[in-house]
């Protein structure tokens, strides 16, 4: 029994006003709230048990490091990796798909290969690669979604030439909700020989994940959207990926010997993890892995379709707004405008007065908005606290934005 | 007046006790302890004010906004540099060094130019430099300091050839505490057109920093080690210097338009900030700054100096026991051998049963131990919180490791 009342209870910021109204946060595509039991985590680490990792044999260093590798167990069974050898702690999926940039593209790509991107990637699954394009002449190459925002598998595979060397692919959009279908694509490019980098910043937060029937090359995460601190995250790395791959940060811990005209690096995962790493935030993402995994990933995807649709049957009752992308397995992701002249930022800001928080802007997926023909968007985007009393406010408070700008 | 049992009060980390005995933290070289008030904002960041940042509108993301962007000023006004606009968040001193290696070094130099470095550089100052050494063929000139731990400026400056593009240098080292002449070196290597990168992880911690003065082009700082949060951290560019860097880590926040195949940038500091940020651990770090600006950096180095001579005195009356590095104006870190067999790690596994924190090993410093002809060292550094009685506990549990190994 998902009871959504006492979840919410875990959520401390839940229980504020926001404008002498009662927060209702919508805004979790951009960022999550946290549990008590991850600021608890936090705080528990600053407090008490306190010191560098790896470096030290001292007792508070013993006890942070044990604290600290053990997450890199827990995000492994979290996505279903079989080692977590193949985790890579990063600062989030930013970093994250950087490291994959600069450690492994870099050095392989030549001038003319060529990399598959949907249209639905949020920048930072585009601009890395826009870095090899104007660096060293790689070439994007992009599949577009449909207006339903559905996405075609065999699209991404047709577009696999000769030249391909990346596919580089959101697992869930963040603007539609959209749904990739991962595990084709996967499967048909292996069949072909291309590794495929998959963004889970969203679909990780709302779905189970299981790396190991997908059979990507690298999945990456990010912690402060799956209700862990912020400067939190991980990738999986095919270890064979792996071993291809240069050391891309340079400093301490992720050395075997330095001297002056020579370097050796440590093994794997440590050789991509270096200087004083994020370790109370990755302590805190650990936590926030167990308060997912005790309610049950399967559980929160059930809660957030039950969402999903009161939200869709709502929305498509207001004539005069227009939602972004429809597909039938989205997530309750819901990037809208209004007809007439109210600007997102407008609709936002009217939210805003009664407490409802949503984003407005481009959400970082400029070519995808480009493509569905729209500017800036509002986006309401649920996550495991959310209820439908909140989509009833965000209805209402929809209506009273016609009212005033209609 | 510096009240350091007042002082002590506001670590909560300082009251407990480690295998039985009452915590005696010397192990500030690697990180240090946070005060109550950090971690108060940390929990407050989480619990009542936590959005992403720059991108949305409401009431939340602004709050959360505004206390994260301030904290850029703190750090401004905290190294004593003229504008804001200067100050790079980073994840620490890693990727601040990381940054300007791969976005204003590597572009530019070309095989054959070089890197002056001294030879008491940490790994972080040390790899991202090797990685041109190996993949552009630059060369690296070390510049050695003498058994005392001097390090001469004029030799560095002797150091700086026709070919030299970069100075990247300590202004104090980890290992011996010895304080670099930072603002000779800057001075001369102005005159001859050199721009010069310090690391500031250890100094400003320990003393007032004051950048405008300096005249360096980049000083980079660790928030860890500033009693701040892990992950936060900050990085002064010279303006001129910004100009010339490409982009770095690619993503959202550090774009102004992304699409098909073309991507334009930020304006600079975002242009090198990409995808959501350490938001709560940096606006820790602001109230780490408030915390350290209100005892006085002044009070600190006058503390810590006190402790520095009480520490030299009773550690020179082991005449066992031998100490790598004696400049005058050192700062309170010791590192240290003890003669005959035992080893740095079995010292320090002594001194934690005694509720001890040291560290023991190559400190990230390879180069440096190797030029002093010493392997693992213990290392005993200093923080504002310590007392002349835990310098006493830690003569008490070497003359007791001098027994048992002697």
């Amino acid at each position: 029994m998902y009871d959504v009342t006492r979840i919410r209870a875990d959520f401390p910021i839940l229980a504020r006003q926001v404008n002498g109204k009662p927060l209702v946060y919508l805004d979790n595509g951009a960022s999550a709230q946290k549990p008590q039991a991850v600021i608890d985590a936090v705080t528990q680490g600053y407090a008490q048990e306190y010191a560098n990792v790896h470096r030290g044999l001292h007792y508070l260093s013993n006890l942070a490091t044990d604290k600290y590798e053990a997450v890199r167990g827990k995000i492994a069974r979290f996505l279903n990796v079989p080692s977590e050898e193949e985790i890579v702690f990063t600062t989030g999926t930013t970093e994250a798909i950087n490291l994959v940039s600069y450690a492994w593209a870099a050095p392989r790509l030549q001038p003319g290969d060529e990399i598959v991107l949907s249209i639905m990637e949020h920048h930072a699954n585009i601009v890395p690669w826009h870095f090899l394009r104007e660096r060293q002449g790689v070439v994007l190459k992009w599949v577009d979604c449909d207006a339903n925002g559905d996405l075609d598998p065999k699209a991404v595979l047709a577009a696999i030439g000769p030249r391909t060397r990346l596919v580089a692919i959101t697992h869930m959009s963040n603007v539609t909700g959209t749904v990739v279908d991962i595990d084709a694509i996967c499967a048909g490019a292996r069949a072909k020989g291309v590794p495929v980098l998959v963004d889970g910043s969203q679909a990780a937060v709302h779905m189970p994940v299981d790396v190991a029937a997908m059979g990507c090359d690298f999945y990456a995460i990010t912690g402060h959207k799956l209700y862990g601190p912020s400067g939190s995250g991980a990738i999986f790395i095919k270890r064979d990926r792996m071993a291809e791959m240069r050391p891309f940060l340079g400093g301490g811990d992720m050395i075997r010997e330095v001297a002056r005209d020579a370097v050796s690096y440590a093994d794997p995962p440590m050789r991509f993890e270096a200087g004083t790493p994020g370790i109370v935030q990755q302590i805190g993402l650990g936590v926030a892995l167990d308060y997912l995994t005790d309610l049950g990933m399967d559980n929160i995807a059930a809660h957030e379709r039950r969402l999903r649709d009161y939200a869709r049957d709502r929305l498509a009752g207001l004539n005069w707004l227009s939602v972004q992308g429809n597909s039938a397995g989205k997530g309750a992701i819901f990037s809208f405008t209004l007809e007439g002249a109210a600007h997102a930022h407008d609709i936002s800001t009217v939210l805003d007065k009664r407490g409802i928080a949503v984003r407005a802007g481009t959400h970082c997926a400029m070519p995808l908005l480009t493509h569905l023909g729209v500017g800036a968007t509002c986006r309401a985007s649920f996550g495991l606290y959310n209820t439908e009393a909140e989509v009833d406010a965000l209805i209402s408070a929809l209506e009273l934005c016609h009212d005033l700008f209609a």
